[in-house]
């Protein structure tokens, strides 16, 4: 089947790029660690056609991420919220490159919350829309930073950042918490003992952490079991707080892989609300969407 | 004046040798950054004589800290709360050196918390025991592993942990909360907003942090007061949760030095709590008080 665009997801440490269909249908992924931060002098042009030089030239590209931020290619501000894939189609931003690619930049999403904190982000809102046939309004994108994003018919109307990955990763390896731990496969059990002391007390987060060291001083918690257990506090106490303002029986989807989304599938079961999995290539979709509004394809 | 003994207070990264007059008046100190983990294949005693060796041989020892633990010189077992200053003299545990040093090692106190939780200190009890005269029942020990303590009459009846000093300085130097912060002299009113935005959602830990560099990108913050911001924000969030059980009449001592401790009085402040500073060298008066229930000097 001949392509019909391009679908570029160029992060900050990760870079992503599909063959995709007339029908969506992906043809062919590149993944690759050159994410933007790995791309010196801002020899981005050069860093794309090292990696997708193969692909057909003649194709439009679709670009959504960081490569939009302060530190991309070309900088991009933000579409404050409320904003649907149509308010981002009209946004795009044209460029071709020597080579004679055409690339259409989206930008990403600003929001400024009753608390007058202002939130950002540059994709996840590209995945919440290529996932609105889900029928569901209340959506998850895990990871470094997860964003929790509720959306209104086809528009994303707020979202939340938590940097759970990053400050889980950051406990476990410059903390006294990452000490006792010892490597293992992944402990359902443990982790849901996190999950629900987080659930119980989510404002002592940074007194509860402590019994990931005291509970394997008393010999409580074998140290195979420690870093389960602390995922669990952590990314329980991003649940019990990302939850509370929305109806209890609202239904979440989790846009991501089974490995990390698994954990949130299960924490969100366990706050006993009803979720399940999106597609964790949602963004190809999306960025479908988009470039189909703009009427690139 | 002549010396009645020793104080050592002998922890994970410092140690602090105290050569007190009987009136328990402080003649020197000796300071060094030897805590237990510089020292080698158990060369405890040969660490000693060589930052202290010449203090008279005659003196008795008193020593608290993290010496007594699993990576210490001996290993005490914890007391239990409720505890009181003569319930640790009578767990003291002599030992005499090659030297003919004679050092009365004191353990620290474990506490079980309602939810199950063990917890542990070596210590912070010592310098709570050495101010009970301020006729207060409230303590705090700021640091990398801050401790909030509750004592009833002489006895220490129940703490909590809050890892929050070694938090702080994993999310400042190991995630993305750091990248847009300048060096800079602290910053008393972002520290402040940062406290205040805490009190208000103490549950909101790991989505409020992101603040600190969304405020940053929007320019809202200038990146010389990011790290006072965040300070406000850790420590907030430890005093919300902290003070919460206890009545809002309480009075608290902030056992520090006015660096860290001027912090943690300006954050107990905004929460709206009486506070006061205590001796940041309490300790000394506690062993010196558990060196006399002893019967050692």
């Amino acid at each position: 089947m001949s392509a019909d665009f391009i679908a570029l997801d160029w992060g900050t440490t990760s870079f992503r790029a599909y063959r995709v269909a007339a029908d969506g249908h992906v043809l062919d992924t590149i993944a690759a660690t050159e994410g933007i931060l790995a791309v010196k002098d801002g020899l981005f042009e050069e860093a794309l056609e090292a990696l997708i030089g193969a692909w057909d030239v003649k194709l439009p590209v679709l670009a959504a991420g960081m490569i939009t931020s302060r530190q991309g290619w070309i900088e991009l501000p933000y579409l404050p919220c409320p904003a649907s894939a149509a308010d981002l189609a009209r946004a795009l931003h044209m460029h071709t490159t020597l080579s004679g690619r055409r690339i259409a930049f989206a930008t990403g999403l600003s929001y400024r919350a009753p608390d007058g904190m202002p939130d950002v982000m540059r994709s996840e809102e590209t995945q919440v829309f290529g996932s609105l046939d889900m029928g569901i309004s209340h959506f998850v994108t895990p990871g470094t930073h997860s964003k929790w994003i509720t959306t209104e018919g086809d528009r994303l109307v707020h979202y939340a950042t938590y940097v759970t990955g990053e400050v889980f990763a950051a406990l476990k390896d410059h903390t006294i918490l990452g000490r006792l731990m010892a490597p293992g496969p992944d402990d359902d059990e443990a982790f849901a003992t996190g999950v629900r002391a987080a659930l119980d007390d989510p404002a002592g987060f940074l007194h509860r952490i402590f019994s990931a060291r005291s509970l394997g001083l008393f010999g409580e918690l074998a140290p195979e079991a420690i870093s389960s257990y602390l995922s669990g506090q952590v990314i329980g106490t991003e649940v019990a707080h990302a939850i509370r303002d929305n109806p209890h029986d609202a239904e979440y989807a989790v846009l991501a892989s089974p490995g990390i989304g698994g954990r949130y599938v299960k924490a969100i079961e366990i706050a006993g609300l009803k979720v399940r999995y999106g597609d964790p290539q949602a963004i190809v979709k999306g960025l479908a969407i988009i470039a189909r509004k703009a009427g690139i394809i």
